[in-house]
This record gives structure tokens, C-alpha cells and sequence, in this order.
């Protein structure tokens, strides 16, 4: 095995994102020693029992003191604070990331806070699951997924190609781009999916006419593909609404108008322009398929539950 | 293997839903022999080549001559004119049903060319995948789901028993409701889920200022699952639309409603309501994991693409 390409790589946060990194980096031998950092004892001890680092510290400004690496994984609404916190301890030379689902806020709240000398440079691994937590972690969840860093104009180029290099060892390819622009990309892909997953379960849940035993019996007709989704973490979501407003209601609207002109083609039976829709989008899933981000199998891949009931 | 229920069942079309059937039928013994019909001879060359029945038939009126179970899977538009079709070859005594998506479109096209004699027990198997087409099919397809039938009044009893007997043969639970009621319940649980994965993958195609690429290269963050349903056969989901029309009206409605209450909410940056909404959307996915619903393994369980791209 190689040599490890940082030292002391501190996780502040230790959920789904945070105890994946910590799981890779063991595992990958791409840190010399891992230093495990949340602000629930209970959390911090469930990471010690999964024996996810090298030391655990309550303490932020403790973690972070000697690291090279230091990688935020708390709620985007988080990351200002805590960066008050950990800078008085930053290392001259260290790299500092995040792994926020937005990227123009956490610079605006964490950008005040870093001291000259640092190199701070927001990321964001296009990868997760519903779970949450750091039982949910896996080492391979990066693999084959992408991350976008949203390096600022001046930063050490030299820097950016280690935290790049970090992440190609955790598995995943890497791209560049601004921090306005990540947020447009991720409005679309991300937010709004995740929005319209979990206002269309609130309708169904809100339902008089259609009782909840109804729409869980049937959901394997579609419904059951978007409870995924909203199962996500609430606070990781409020955080990602707060966040990335403008991008998202930008998205948002336009979703709407597609919706109204689809509800006109219903209402006045326009067959051939609901059957040029329905055509268009199957090409999109082929393509996300032959790009290697979705399996091909039927239905995910998913194993039928045996469970009666 | 105990004795068929049927002695004859023919299937008028040989798609996913035909061929399951199909598929099911022969490997647990559910009717002596299998009459497979479709209005397409390349398909019924190719339900002969995947050896799905014991006889196959391009003429519809002749598929069903001599059976005692006929079931139409066919796009629900279409089952007026295959019901007018085989009118006069139905033999007395017969059970005919359907699997249509909707109900109440489907007995107001079949009834009134049922013949005297047959009983007409319009029926929804809750099963299926993306993928359409007589290769797509598999006999565990109805395993642990819900099947709906949709008895008029004055139907005869034993009758529906046969057939409910037929599905559970299948591997499904059945269930028995009035065709409106089907309707309004599907609305929420698979029409809606569908036409709104149909818009938001439109809508993400229609951007100027994000790239296709980049759509496809992000989509693991969340837009992906929603080309699954996206992916359905065009033709079957038009049909939906124009033969479900004030259900769906209805559901579209009160979707938005909430959709606008939830911009609202960002807008305004309340955090609480957001947070709330967030919450109280997880419990139903976990109602449905323990009907045996849905799989508890994370992201469904898919099997992570290892294609390089």
C-alpha cells in the first residue's frame, strides 16, 4: 500500500458522509491518523465503538489541531460555526473542506472565519444514501460517483490537486466548477427531487378520501419509489432549503409551469403531446445508465420482500 | 402440482403484464394451456420464440373461442375495441377480466359488448417494472403484491372467487373495491408518481443552464430514481391520463396546492414548517418496508455500477 497522502485527517461530523470518508480513509490507507469530532457524546461514542478513527474529540478545536486535512460533515446551516470555532486551531499549510449539499453559503458563512495560511477549498461528494447516522457509513460509497469542488479564484492550485487526489483515492471522480453554479447543477438533480419527493408523500399523507393502509398496500405502483427519498435527514434538508433559496425557487417555478402546461394536455384529453413527453425522458435514464451512475436492472435491482402481511 | 383452475386461458396481448401471466401461469399450473393473442406479428413471434403459450393467434376473436378465463392486457384505451372484437367467440360460462390501470374507463368500454353469460370482472394487478414488452415479463412479478378486482353488483360470486383464486395462484393478495374507489386510489399511488417523474425529468431537459452531462454525471444525488418511472411505456401512460382524467385532476390539484405552500415556506425561510414536513414523511416509508412493500436495504438495494465513464 501506498503511502498516505496526509497525516492527520480530522471529520468534524460523523453521519452517513463523515463515517464514510473515515471508513475509505482507514481502509485506503489515505491518512496517517484519523481524528473523529461530533458534538453528541452519544454519537461520538457509537463512532468509537465502530472504531471509525485514531482519537475522538468533543472538542472541535481540539480535533483539528495538527491536521492537514480537515473535512466539515455537518448540516450546511452548521458549517459557520463551527468554522468560528476550529479556526483558532487550524494548522498553517492545512486544507479545509466541507462536504455540503450548497456550496455559496458555506463559503459565505466559513470563508470569515479561515486564517491566512489555509487553504480552504468547499466540496461536495455527489453521493449518499436515505440513511443517516454513523452506523449508515460505508467505504465504498464514493466509488465511482463524482465530486465537485468550488475552488476560489486564488487559491493554491497545488492544494486543490491533493484534496483532488484524496478523493480519487476514496473512489470518485472529481470536477471543478464555481460555487454559483454547483448550486444551479445541484437545484436541479438534487434539491428538486428531494422536494418533490417528500410534498408528494405529505399529499398522499394528508389524504381523507384514501386511507394510509391503502397507499402502503399499493405503493409498489409507483408511490414507494419517492418514500426513499423522503426518508432523508430532515435537518440535512430544512439546512439545504435555507441554503440554496434562490437556485431552488428558480427550479421550483419552472417545475410548476411544466406541471400546469402537463394538467392543461390532461384536463382537455391532448393524447399526442402527454405521448411526446412520455417518449422524450425515457433517453435521459439510458443515458444516466450508460454513464455509469444507475444500474440497468428492472425495478433497481430490487429484492422482492418475502414478508407476508 | 394440483389440477389447473383453468382449462383454457387466453391472454390478448403479451406484454409485461401479459407475460408474467403468462410465465406464472405455466410454471405453477394455473390453466391447462395458454392461448397467447397480439395484434403485432413480429411480438407473436417472439412470445412463440420465448415458448409463452401453447398456441398463439393474431386474431383475437379465435384466441378466445373455447376459453374459460380471457384476460386483456392491452393499453387501457385500447380494451373497447379487442372487447368488440371478441364479443361473439366469448364462450358462455367464461370469466372475462382485465389488468388496466384504471377501472371505471375500462367497464365503461368492455360492458357493453360482454355477451350474456360471461362474467366480466374488470381486475388491476399492482406489479410491474420500467421495462415493457414480452421479454420483460417474469413469473415472480405478482409475488406478495396486490391484486384489485372490481365487481359490478349482480355479478356472480363464485365467479370471482375463481378468479381471486386464479391471482392468489399468481402470488398476489387480492383485494375487492368499487372501480371508482380503484381509481381515486391509484390517482395518489401510482398516477400521480408517475406524471410527476415525467415532469421533472421534462423539466431538467429543458434547461439552458445546465448541461445534459451534467444532469447525467449528478444524478446519483437524487434526480435518478425519478427516471425509473420516467422510463414506462408512453403509450400505456397516455392512455392513463386520458381514461383517469378528474382523479388525476383532482390529485394534480391538491399536489400543487402543497407544492406552492412548501415554496412559501422557503421563501420565507421557515425553517419549521420545513423541518416538520421532513419529519413526518419518513414514517410511511417505514409503514411500507414492514408491509413487505419495499426493501429495507439502503437506496434499494442497488448493486453500484463499476463502469468507468
Amino acid at each position: 500500500m501506498s503511502e498516505p497522502q496526509f497525516e492527520r485527517l480530522a471529520l468534524i461530523g460523523i453521519g452517513l458522509i463523515g463515517s464514510s470518508i473515515a471508513r475509505v480513509a482507514r481502509e485506503r490507507n489515505l491518512a496517517r491518523e484519523i481524528v473523529v469530532s461530533t458534538r453528541s457524546a452519544e454519537t461520538l461514542a457509537r463512532a468509537e465503538e465502530l472504531d471509525l478513527g485514531d482519537r475522538y474529540c468533543l472538542d472541535a478545536g481540539e480535533a483539528v489541531e495538527g491536521a492537514d486535512l480537515v473535512v466539515l460533515c455537518v448540516p450546511v446551516g452548521a458549517n459557520g460555526a463551527v468554522a468560528k470555532w476550529i479556526a483558532p486551531s487550524l494548522s498553517p499549510g492545512a486544507i479545509l473542506t466541507d462536504v455540503g449539499s450548497t456550496k455559496k453559503s458555506v463559503v459565505d458563512q466559513v470563508r470569515p472565519h479561515v486564517p491566512n495560511g489555509v487553504h480552504f477549498i468547499p466540496g461536495h461528494p455527489i453521493a449518499g444514501t436515505e440513511q443517516s447516522g454513523p452506523d449508515a457509513g460505508f467505504a465504498t460509497l464514493f466509488d465511482n460517483r463524482w465530486c465537485i469542488l468550488t475552488p476560489e479564484q486564488g487559491v493554491d492550485a497545488a492544494a486543490t490537486e491533493k484534496l483532488s487526489a484524496f478523493w480519487r483515492g476514496c473512489g470518485s471522480n472529481v470536477d471543478l466548477m464555481d460555487a454559483d453554479h454547483h448550486d444551479l447543477v445541484l437545484a436541479i438533480v438534487s434539491h428538486l427531487p428531494h422536494l418533490i419527493a417528500y410534498n408528494i408523500v405529505g399529499t398522499a399523507d394528508d389524504l381523507a378520501t384514501v386511507t394510509k393502509s391503502e397507499v402502503i398496500k399499493y405503493s409498489a405502483s409507483g408511490f414507494r419509489d419517492f418514500t426513499r427519498l423522503a426518508a432523508s435527514d430532515p435537518t440535512m434538508w430544512r439546512d439545504v432549503c435555507l441554503n440554496n433559496k434562490d437556485a431552488i425557487l428558480e427550479m421550483l417555478s419552472r417545475f410548476s409551469e411544466d406541471l400546469s402546461a402537463m394538467q392543461r394536455a390532461i384536463r382537455w384529453g391532448d393524447g399526442d403531446a402527454l405521448f411526446d413527453l412520455f417518449t422524450r425522458t425515457r433517453g435521459i435514464r439510458r443515458s444516466i445508465i450508460e454513464a455509469g451512475q444507475e444500474t440497468d436492472a428492472p425495478d433497481f435491482g430490487r429484492v422482492q420482500s418475502k414478508t407476508d402481511d
